[in-house]
């Protein structure tokens, strides 16, 4: 198996220049993970995604175990093939959603049972069926069944939430390693190692002859993968990759709490660790405080992500501390309700000034968008209620996310690296 | 000033392969033009129109007129530049929308008094105020104003509203004879003709120097012209070409009323021919019938259009008969209700059948997303009420009436040309 994280170079400060090797895609970091959450990133069309340079995406396991479903998935070959995704993904564990979205759960030691937002249907999760599910999905990173402590919380709650999100790791990591072998790919990868096909070119086809895909399902979507074989030094061992599981550290605001969770979780030897609970409501200084309280105790050979952050001040602070990952519904939520982010501060793309602007969104931007529309026609999409203003807010807003990204992964190769250092 | 119109080859059956020599493109016809109502053709971005081959697209007078309204969209250059569409564009009168959307509306000889739907404000429009919008907006192809008789309609009624159609025809042409010069993209197309600008790839870029425009707007949208000079034969001719403006034969459905209005436009010399007031709900025969009146009376040298118009078998027939344009809101607005147009028949993505069918939308079709999608992750965009369902579904609507009409331009070439027969 290789090791899914390489450190190429970390600062003084901590910041890290490294690359995940995933099952589907190699993915440079510090990255930003563009949310899909229902299989989609909100608006943007999947070419789009990979022509600005989208490595990676994350589903959410919640909402798609209600809807389609995680077994249609799977039997379709997984969620990269059903969503024509060839790059990487990253489910979370449900848990976020079943906690903000269930005002009705109902949680013991054993799992949490919930409603259906959708439908008012029973639901029953565990952290084995967490994995499962995720597992079924097929995600390249797939997350421990975690309890999110909101906050405020009192120091009783937030140890007693610890308490559960420590159990459930541990037993979302022994599922995770009894079963990781049944993800929906793994023949396709096997099989991309072997004798090739002439739809190979996309690793998210499946073995025409396998039984278990019945004769509607013989279509592979002739998707040329642009980084395929020569394009990528690691495409060679790219079969030979494996689903990775990440754990999660909670603790609330209580210093202590995170850096037990952290000691405690890094024992247990998982294959990243996330920072979650954060983003709920607290100050920024807290945020701060709380990933540079945990940051230090985690293991250098392996990828860091802070969950559901945030601005763009915000995501090159973290990256420069040494955050490998990143991910958040801003840039698409924002641009959905007319928020543009730009190198000239945030712009209200509804405001009458720019209702004769015919400079770009950002005039700094590269983007498709500020290459190609004004300010006053994205105004007037808005205005008039027009979908085409969602997915032109949107597309800008992740170009412009990831351009921060990808500034910062370059002034992050200037740093010695490790060995070197 | 070049004729607007080649007549390439004709079929026995009347079938013309032609050529539109427009100001900002030159369209092949038969041609299917996509609705961009509000200034885009709904959720679907104006590259990828661009890349499946639309060279014409509509815009609609009365929306554009009440929202941003065409003294902002002239003061900005035209819609071209406004949209950043750099092919062609046809604008209706505004007739249409006046009559179908204001409940409330009044007639006079002189004009039309309504009221926005928008925010109920009062309106009026005459015959010479429709032609000054549509100069202000720049359309390649501008429609005379006329009052569309609803249908049914009795005869009485047919004769009264053709009087006032042929009367504000007349006054349409004299008016538009007199300001087509005032186009805000002139100065754009001489400036094109004369010394090279670094920015005149892009037909719809404007002068830098010029006064009317203020500092903000010094920006030009870097759109290379995919059909610049070199691949377009006609492109040198390309900034001698004007403004056009087409009558509009109306008559209900009286087959004397529409000759006699055909019979008197024909006279007054329009620069093209439309045939409307079709499509309001009579039987396909009747459709039918009007056209095939029509068509016979109509100058060989100009062309014709059907306005509104049609399923994919009606587009079809119509264009073998001899119209050589056609305009519906029908691909994109039953792509935004789930009905999907393909070569096994239509196709309701929403339809529990499709569930885990990983087939292709339609098998026969080149799309972009017949050649990503499956019909499974279609339906679960729809059913999970994502942007992105509209934008892929019209996507592939409008290939599939595009496709249509490239197969039978390609049928017609076959026949002989007109001097040869």
């Amino acid at each position: 198996m290789t090791p899914p994280y390489q450190l190429l170079a970390e600062t003084a400060a901590g910041g890290r220049r490294g690359r995940l090797l995933l099952p589907h895609q190699t993915v440079e970091t510090p990255v930003f993970m563009p949310v899909g959450t229902q299989g989609t990133v909100k608006a943007v069309p999947q070419d789009t995604l990979e022509s600005l340079g989208v490595e990676i995406i994350l589903g959410n396991t919640y909402h798609l175990y209600l809807r389609p479903g995680h077994e249609p998935i799977r039997r379709m070959g997984g969620l990269h093939r059903f969503i024509s995704w060839p790059r990487a993904i990253l489910t979370d564990s449900g848990g976020f959603q079943v906690f903000s979205l269930n005002a009705l759960r109902k949680v013991t030691d054993d799992g949490v049972q919930f409603r259906s937002h959708l439908d008012g249907s029973s639901h029953f999760f565990t952290p084995e069926h967490s994995i499962d599910v995720q597992i079924a999905l097929g995600a390249d990173i797939c997350m421990a069944f975690d309890e999110c402590t909101e906050y405020p919380a009192t120091r009783d709650r937030a140890e007693e939430s610890l308490r559960l999100t420590m159990a459930w790791a541990r037993r979302s990591l022994d599922h995770f390693r009894a079963h990781c072998g049944e993800v929906p790919w793994r023949n396709q990868l096997e099989h991309k190692q072997g004798v090739p096909h002439p739809s190979s070119a996309w690793v998210g086809s499946h073995d025409p002859q396998s039984p278990a895909l019945g004769p509607a399902q013989s279509w592979v979507p002739p998707v040329p993968r642009p980084w395929g074989p020569g394009s990528d030094p690691a495409q060679s061992e790219i079969g030979s990759r494996t689903q990775s599981l990440f754990a999660i550290v909670q603790g609330g605001m209580y210093r202590d709490l995170r850096r037990q969770c952290a000691e405690r979780l890094v024992e247990m030897d998982f294959d990243g660790y996330a920072i979650g609970g954060l983003s709920v409501g607290e100050p920024r200084e807290l945020t701060l405080e709380m990933i540079s309280e945990v940051l230090p105790l985690l293991p250098k050979d392996k990828p860091r992500y802070v969950m559901g952050v945030g601005y763009p001040d915000e995501i090159e602070q973290y990256a420069r501390l040494g955050v490998d990952m990143m991910d958040c519904v801003l840039p698409t939520r924002a641009a959905r309700h007319a928020l543009l982010f730009t190198s000239e501060g945030r712009l209200n793309i509804k405001n009458k000034q720019y209702s004769e602007d015919q400079s770009p969104p950002d005039p700094a931007c590269q983007c498709p968008v500020c290459r190609r529309y004004s300010r006053a026609y994205l105004r007037h999409l808005m205005n008039a209620g027009e979908p085409l203003s969602a997915t032109l807010n949107s597309i800008h807003n992740l170009a412009y996310y990831l351009a921060i990204m990808q500034r910062v992964r370059t002034s992050l190769e200037s740093a010695p690296t490790p060995f070197q250092a």
